[in-house]
């Protein structure tokens, strides 16, 4: 059952597409605090709490403070704050009672869960306008089901787009693309995608492509398809300043870019420089920028991801006028540990300022709305734009379409990656953690950069992460200019890796299956054991395991230099025990507790009872899969007990 | 048996203590390659290596670059190369042998182990000078134990710095040190010691009090020890540049600064602004800058921490000038993805700047030589300058005295924290993890900034830390100015923290009596399983438990909300559960693997077969402590097969 509740006068967002009367009153048991714009709720000791999407920390929320603002930070430690999503929905979960929560406000919201008082949740806003919607199930999948039925079904990418994709911050030019292609085939690792990012632009402008560098991107993007690998170029939210560029010009022309107080248009900077944000929250911006991207696909380009979208702004013009201005109060003087920390600080805090966020504005259902105060809307109108437009096309494929700022509504037109993590060992941990929560608000077609964006990946860290994300939809190697080159090539095992890699050609009719029925359903595809086994106090509590559609659970390896690690098998399961491709290992392992051996080079699998697990050949690339080859593992049943969900992969849905 | 090879022409570091000969050729199965100033090693599978001090990453180093170059950063990210100490020692084990080795040398050196080749270990000299020994032994503790005996034996503190010290950057008054003692008094938590940062300086200058913050210094002083407690001040490496201040006019007359090339006194900026730096590896500048400590002595301190001493470099005064001039090429300007970041990584990188360590001078053992150098000597110095000084003091007591920056060889005059931590999980378990480390390299007094330094604590977290810190000679709750206060009697539960600290002074004469042997006999404290059990695989692979002295094992939660953990039992063990300081359960556990629940105010020690643990009664403080009340857990065996040491915790050992 959902009861929405109304605070204040909300702006609309988009999030939900089922119109429901408001209630009366508020959520029982909760304590409303207007004059603080907050609303509580006292947990018991055993509550947990599931959800928010894209944040830091554990699959229990609890303990923490976690802030609705989507923010450009790369630094994903523990004690941040805020991601590059906001995801307002979460569930408040106890042996006794699931109760799910989503809070529809673009603005910032505040969830103390415990951090200031551990047995207090605390909800605060900064505008008190929210419709807050009550969602009451008897379990927690139930009350995921009837949440993502009123905010629509997820984004269904082409089948192509769960293959393998290598990506790179420093790919210059086509020559390096063509190496990357030719490295993969040299060691036989199955490929499906190569990711063009902010290096393939004429100055980083949005829809140019930098001539000297591509000089026959259509003869380029030809040859890869040729060989099944699509190029996927990035796209960015800001729109260079530059007189006679094509994009610049329509947007000021048209009024399309957000303006300052004064109406003029804003200016902040990011990879280019200077650059004008378009108005994304105007429909008829959405329309234009939207068909921009037919400058790609006119191209032979069937994907595309969505990048710097919070917005990021490294500096905004005024700000860092003011800046050099009071810079110059600093010269010649005997900078204390008050002066210097504040002339650093000064520097420091020009990224991402939350005065340039409170400078700018939108037209935005019919009114002029400051950024601030929607700003958690502008990744996913972004997106929209995209898809819009691409819904529009006449060849009716689908495509892929992933963002790095997001917000939940942006789940119907695109997937998200998330952002730039770093090559850590906790990093991989997180990225396991982060799924179920993404799953929870929509977020099906999703993953980390494997391996880590910053920071430098040993062959082990890139090994054992494999744990992960030879399960995520979106399987994307991406890494940081000067790091450490991490392709997979790169390594000395190339063997190894080659035998992972083609063990997720194997697992695609698996995971696709699963996707496909999980969209269709409004389920999930990563699911925490809480879920499944919620009166299973150990289960319930293992945070460092999933269950993968309805068949297996993982337990990878996250610990370095570790052989193995422990598994909590809450029933009887089947362990799968595969040396790259190779399946080596099936075993029944009791209900309980396991210390389970995996070799750098193997992934281990538990089949749960009852299930089949069902497997092709491996092949080079997606397109190849061979479903005649599929076979079944089973675990104490026949393969007519698995429902495999099937289709070509690229027609709409 | 040690081998010392020598590469070129070392520098003195004065770590080792004992002469041996020379040996003639080098390490045996080792490459040497001179033209790249390095030597390497191929490793076995299943090779680990252990030691090198104060470290990121776990027990097992392998798969990561270590760097050995005393470095100011808060940041202990796991992709850090360096953090604050300087420790060349490490053990490649295999079940094979035990190979210790140890490069003397004060200079830069980097440990390669499986970072850039997973098999090899490459270690190289920014000079290629250094003495190298190599120690081969049965076993691991064998191999440590010869080590120390070439280094000498462990800095010794007063049996009251085993007690509970409570710190914070930000105690800016008399009032708020009283307020902490009341706070504690209040809430019935024992106490030994109050720090004080660098709030108590009057303009952050060494060896003065802020008199309008502190009228009556000693007052308070002798106040604070009426009641048992130690006041424990702050030293930094870096002297105020101020006219009539008395440390800077000796100073400069008697030329004990470092000095620059063309032979002024070298000017950098820490807190107080521009400071010299005392050139402590000048023997005559150790005398003399020793003796100040007396101004703190004279008036009933008895206990100190020197910081900064890498040394940290807010900025030098030609940089920073430097950097002011650059400036204005930027000011006006479009300022693109480069010349952005050139701009704000200009002024990130004028702290602690490569060149500035290269830019001033020591005299050092006859000659005056380039800091950088002998870069890794200068807070070992600092340290044994106030530890030679007190020494000479004629009351002959023990003294507390800890450092940040460190080298082997300080071990013999001070212990050291591990820094300026965060309120991570995941630096709950660095700290476990580093203590072996630096057990190896002679720091047997030691600890972390219980509850993270940085960051804001959580009260679980902070409970859990104390599954870690119960058991670390240097037990401090340390935080930055700025963070959440956490003091332990600002959170909930003070009847839980009531309850384990208490646990704590009921563990002092255990923890006295296995540091003292440890120190005596040139041990370890902290030991890995591995060196206990080298045969058993999954004991040599568990990185999250430790053996503490003796007797027992511990294995601390450190994954929020979780409520217990496994454990792996090497042998049959007796686990103690202590809820607050009182027993309530003694099981024999099989050997083999347990999923233990611990809760939040609980402790779980697993007691060795065959071993006691000798715990007394709870007292307020140290000096409390009543040995009479001394009782043993004996898992086994009686209480005779205990050795313990005991003294009167102050007299020079």
């Amino acid at each position: 059952m959902i009861n929405r509740y109304r605070i204040g006068n909300p702006i609309e967002t988009d999030a939900v597409i089922t119109s429901l009367p408001i209630s009366e009153g508020f959520l029982s048991d909760w304590s409303l605090d207007k004059d603080n714009a907050s609303f509580s709720y006292i947990l018991d000791d055993d509550d947990m709490v599931f959800g928010l999407g894209e944040t830091v920390r554990g699959i229990n929320k609890r303990g923490w403070l976690y802030i609705s603002n989507c923010s450009d930070d790369p630094n994903h430690d523990e004690d941040k704050h805020s991601l590059y999503s906001s995801m307002n929905f979460f569930i408040v979960f106890s042996h006794k009672r699931s109760l799910g929560i989503y809070i529809d406000t673009p603005g910032k919201v505040t969830f103390d869960i415990g951090f200031t008082k551990a047995d207090t949740m605390c909800i605060s806003l900064e505008d008190f306008d929210a419709d807050v919607y009550l969602i009451t199930a008897p379990t927690c999948m139930e009350t995921v089901r009837e949440f993502r039925s009123i905010t629509g079904r997820s984004y269904i990418p082409p089948k192509w787009a769960f293959g393998f994709g290598q990506s790179r911050w420093g790919y210059k030019n086509e020559s390096d693309i063509r190496d990357v292609i030719a490295g993969y085939q040299r060691c036989d690792i199955p490929l499906d995608s190569v990711y063009l990012d902010i290096d393939y632009m004429e100055d980083y402008k949005d829809f140019t492509i930098d001539k000297n560098a591509f000089p026959d991107f259509e003869g380029l993007v030809c040859d890869a398809k040729k060989q099944g690998i699509h190029l996927v170029p990035i796209i960015d939210a800001g729109v260079k300043i530059e007189k006679g560029y094509e994009v610049y010009e329509e947007g000021v022309k048209n009024n399309y870019f957000c303006k300052k107080e004064n109406g003029e248009d804003f200016v902040a900077a990011v990879w280019p420089g200077r650059v004008h944000f378009p108005d994304f929250l105007n429909p008829k911006v959405r329309d234009w920028f939207g068909q921009k991207y037919t400058f790609l696909t006119e191209k032979g380009i069937d994907g595309f991801w969505n990048d710097m979208n919070e917005p990021a702004i490294f500096y905004s013009e005024e700000h860092l006028n003011d800046v050099f201005k009071r810079i110059d109060d600093f010269k010649g003087k005997n900078l204390n540990i008050e002066s210097y920390f504040e002339f650093t600080g000064m520097i420091n805090n020009i990224s991402n300022n939350p005065k340039d966020y409170a400078s700018f504005y939108h037209e935005y259902k019919g009114a002029r709305i400051r950024h601030d105060k929607v700003h958690n809307l502008y990744g996913f109108n972004m997106s929209r734009a995209a898809s819009e437009a691409f819904a529009s096309l006449p060849d009716k494929k689908r495509r892929l379409l992933f963002s790095r700022s997001s917000h939940i509504g942006m789940h119907r037109y695109a997937g998200i990656w998330t952002g730039d993590n770093k090559s850590w060992w906790s990093h991989l941990l997180l990225n396991l953690q982060q799924l179920p929560a993404l799953n929870m608000c929509g977020f099906l077609y999703c993953g980390a950069d494997t391996g880590g964006f910053g920071a430098d990946c040993t062959e082990d860290l890139m090994l054992r992460w494999l744990g992960v994300s030879l399960f995520t939809p979106l399987f994307r190697n991406h890494s940081a200019l000067g790091t450490r080159d991490q392709e997979l090539y790169r390594f000395e095992h190339t063997d190894w890796f080659r035998g992972l890699i083609r063990l997720r050609y194997r697992l695609i009719p698996y995971l696709y299956s699963e996707f496909m029925k999980a969209a269709l359903n409004d389920s999930m595809l990563f699911t925490p054991l809480a879920f499944e086994y919620p009166k299973d106090r150990r289960a319930v509590t293992t945070y460092d395991q999933l269950l993968v559609g309805q068949s297996v659970m993982i337990a990878p390896v996250y610990m370095q230099n570790s052989p193995g690690r422990y598994v909590y098998l809450p029933e009887e399961m089947m362990i799968l025990r595969f040396k790259g491709d190779a399946l080596t290992e099936k075993t029944v392992l009791s209900q309980g507790d396991h210390y389970i051996y995996t070799a750098l080079d193997e992934i281990t699998i538990f089949l749960r009872p009852g299930r089949c697990l069902p497997l092709c050949d491996s092949s080079r690339n997606t397109d190849s899969i061979d479903m005649s080859t599929l076979t079944y593992i089973c675990n104490g049943c026949d393969k007519s007990s698995y429902e495999l969900y099937d289709d070509d992969g690229i027609s709409i849905i």
